[in-house]
């Protein structure tokens, strides 16, 4: 019997990639990266630093470039390998990342008419331009919808579905007024590789839906229209033109269409699988399972853990996310994460630039900084440069270093900011597990955890715990994959096709009980920082010291 | 009639300045400066870091040497300047530095028996080898005479006199027993030049003797015998041959000797005025008066005040010294300091260096940070990196950093650095006016005060009052010259003396008002963070933070 194959698709925030993946246990055959065309490293910007725009066309044309390369590089490095042993397509984005489309679902930027307008692009993760209206959607909720809030950490993010498409809708309404509805990236690919129409017939993911936009199934649906319509009597309309069909990963969209099949030499009508983001399909490729946790560490972090839908989970304070379904069907899919990790490391290395004529690289400072004991600097500091997601979910709040001398050295500095993400890591753990959520073992994967043992060798020794590796370095991709190989028909259900294709590197980072011991009593000491500086629990005025500066330069500025 | 001269000899701790002054106006016409010979850059160390130690012998030759080579420099700058126009000297010199002497008063280095015997040398003011008997002084102290303790911020430290003397008893009895007395390097020179023996018939100055070795007026002079006696029979035994003519710097120790005179070519009996340490003849020599805080701003600061002694004073908390005449017959001297200053800012330049390749220097900092407003870094820091010296008293206090983001230079660092100082200096002030000091100016001498316009400005505009800058960069040898002056007889007295021989430089930095109101913004968080992690008064235990955290690293460290 032949062997089967599947591929996914994962549309980063400058690049989208191809991944061809055996069914049957996950090896990678062939793979292709492509950069998006459009603007600055595939984000339009402009003069407004908060605005950050992605063209559509580049998601339709890097699908075709990415799948055809990376059927060349598979039967270059697979005697045999055919395009047509390829049985199913998944797909994952960043997102919140929606578009306004036409009544047929092409994206408004394909129309000459908008073809410059940024507001008409697709509206990517990191674009803040809807701030305002972000705290407009929070202060509503809060007041008359507070159940809407409870699943997404308390607060309703600039970065998501409606603060975007008001944001849209009260400065561009040109676009607004010319959509017929808006749709996330994770769901615009799959109904275009599927050529579905109208949009409000394309199927949604509820990884996005549910995370984004404030989706749930007990209360039928996006938030009501009322409420909508109450931030803006527009947006209330437009709800009925949202899709009704939200899904999880384990349905397919539709079949490949006969245009992509000639486009690319696949087959035509091999299954797409629903959508999802990025990290949800990443933790899905590490092999994500009830009680364990997978932290997807890079800049950031994102730690996603799932809980069984049939047994009743708490609303978790601070969790940025509690969504039915949104990584695992069957699951409660349950999103958390550190707003800064790899990012305070380049801050220290690429803007402080400690260590004089010879400026110390990462790699110097992991070395140097994996010679030192635990608490032996006498430094400790919080993980805050930028906010806090979890579990504080408070974007205001800034960095703190505390415990320097005079003769405190750049690595030790270092190494505290490793310990201080190691302690934000183990501050999530622990409320997963105050809340009912135990977690039994940990997988990484990302960037630094392929890259630092220092600091995979911290957060066992912070945590207490093995710190496992994802064996592949394409867990998004892999994941969406899997989700090919599941509506492509390869498994009887879709645990055995995760189990088979994922696993984990040899290595496993295992707590040093003497440095343990020591991080148990500096934990105590964060969480003394942590509680006074960000939370109002504490008595004395401390929770509003990195506001009021936020405050004042902000004023300074202006 | 021709002009007059004296000359301030000012005791360092690499080296030894002698300073010559016209006494009419101040203005030197003559100095030089020789390196002390012994151990490295003239201090003695050994394996044990707390140990500095200096040979008694560098302080004679230094005199001679010094004396020497000014008077010629004098001759050359000055048409028709001759020796014998030396009316006094004046003596200033580091402390607490305590020496033992022979019965002579000889020092027991000088004895062959001692010759390398670090303990039979001067104990510089630096070594904190006696950090085990401080805790024990203190302890007592507390217990049975807290008197003592009020006047001196209510803890006995490690580089003061008698921490010294217990410690070499304890430690190396050799030399203790063999010693008649102890003297403090600021009467030591004094006698040397004019001979003065046996020791108890040495004339000390009230400076040393009243702000490191508890001697008050009001309680007969030294610590009592019954208490010294409970630290070791053998130091309350002491306490008899410890001099007890004890006076201000405007008595005459003795005359200069034949043979000082004909080494250096001055004459014979010209008078030399009782020794003092370089902070309170600097503030001498800078103008300070009633009103007038001076500031000697180096690595740390020294902050000088006086008060006039027929009013009553309460004990002010936190500050390191109230002594009656200490500063200026009939007031009393108040002593305040930063434990750091200039090396808070040594350290982010040497031990950090930041910046890349081509690290940053104080003067690039400098520069940099003069084109940022007050606030607009958005960052706060505390000064504590080398503890706390005034008002919390508190060597166990460490550095703190806040509000850092992803995108935080190290200039905004530097210049929250500089800040840092800036509200500590403040504290000081306001702590003086609490307890009815007045501070109507303020006047900075010191390395950084004549080197960093940017610190200035910021002191200026955190504390929204004028800085000045003394005129002459040797205050503490113009302060020494001005008592030589007065001993001298040049003057029909002390205030006229040195109202005629100091002056300011003609730059005053005034508070830029708009940056005065951010930065009483500023000021009250940094007295947030000031208290929380400073006193107990918080509810919180932030204040133990970073006690435990110096715990953990001595214990991991050993």
């Amino acid at each position: 019997m032949p062997e089967k194959y599947t591929i996914g698709l994962d549309y980063g925030t400058n690049s989208v990639r191809a991944l061809i993946v055996n069914v049957a246990h996950g090896r990678e055959v062939g793979t292709a990266v492509w950069n998006y065309e459009h603007g600055t490293a595939g984000v339009i910007l402009s003069r407004d630093p908060n605005l950050a725009r992605q063209h559509p066309a580049d998601y339709i044309k890097g699908a075709e470039i990415t799948i055809k390369k990376a059927l060349v590089d598979a039967k270059t490095n697979t005697r045999g390998f055919k395009p047509e042993q390829v049985i199913g397509i998944g797909v994952d984005t960043t997102g919140s990342t929606p578009l306004p489309v036409d009544r047929a679902g092409q994206p408004l930027a394909f129309d000459k008419k908008f073809a410059k307008n940024p507001a008409a692009m697709a509206w990517l993760w990191k674009d803040h331009t809807g701030v305002a209206e972000a705290a407009e959607i929070t202060g509503l909720a809060k007041k008359i919808r507070p159940q809407y809030l409870a699943k997404c950490g308390g607060v309703y993010s600039s970065e998501w579905f409606f603060s975007k498409i008001l944001h849209c809708l009260r400065t561009a309404p040109e676009v607004f007024n010319s959509a017929h509805s808006w749709v996330e990236l994770a769901d615009y690919v799959p109904a275009a590789l599927t050529g579905t129409e109208p949009p409000d017939q394309f199927v949604a993911g509820v990884c996005a839906a549910g995370h984004k936009a404030m989706w749930n199934a007990n209360w039928n649906g996006y938030p009501d229209a009322a409420f909508l319509s109450q931030l803006d009597p527009k947006l209330g309309r437009l709800r009925s033109r949202l899709t009704a069909r939200v899904h999880s990963i384990d349905r397919a969209v539709g079949g490949l269409t006969g245009a992509w099949a000639r486009k690319t030499g696949l087959k035509a009508g091999i299954p797409v699988a629903v959508g999802a983001f990025d990290a949800h399909l990443g933790a899905v490729g590490s092999g994500v399972a009830p009680g364990a946790l997978v932290k997807i560490i890079g800049t950031s972090t994102c730690d996603i853990a799932i809980s069984p839908n049939h047994q009743s989970l708490a609303d978790i304070p601070g969790l940025c996310g509690i969504v039915d379904g949104s990584v695992l069907p069957g699951y409660f899919g349950l999103e958390a994460g550190q707003s800064a990790v790899g990012d305070i490391f380049n801050w220290w290395v690429h803007y402080v630039q400690p260590g004089g004529k010879k400026p110390l690289s990462h790699a110097d400072l992991d070395k140097a900084a994996a010679k030192l004991q635990a608490g032996e600097s006498g430094l400790l500091a919080l993980d805050w440069n930028n906010g806090n997601r979890t579990i504080l979910a408070d974007q205001r709040l800034t960095g703190l270093l505390v415990g320097q001398t005079l003769y405190t050295s750049p690595v030790e500095i270092y190494r505290a900011l490793v310990e201080a993400t190691a302690f934000g890591a183990l501050t999530i753990i622990n409320r997963f597990e105050e809340y009912g959520v135990k977690i039994d073992q940990v997988i990484n994967c990302g960037g630094i955890a392929e890259k630092s043992p220092l600091t995979m060798q911290i957060y066992a020794d912070v945590t207490g715990r093995p710190m496992k590796i994802s064996r592949s370095a394409q867990t998004c991709a892999l994941g969406a994959a899997i989700a090919g190989a599941w509506v492509g028909g390869a498994y009887r259900d879709f645990a055995s096709a995760q189990k088979a294709m994922t696993g984990l590197k040899p290595r496993i980072y295992r707590p040093d009980p003497k440095a343990h011991l020591v991080y148990r009593e500096l934990y105590a000491l964060y969480k003394i920082l942590h509680d006074a500086f960000g939370t109002r629990d504490w008595s004395g005025n401390l929770h509003s010291v990195m506001k009021q500066l936020i405050d004042v330069r902000n004023r300074v500025r202006r």
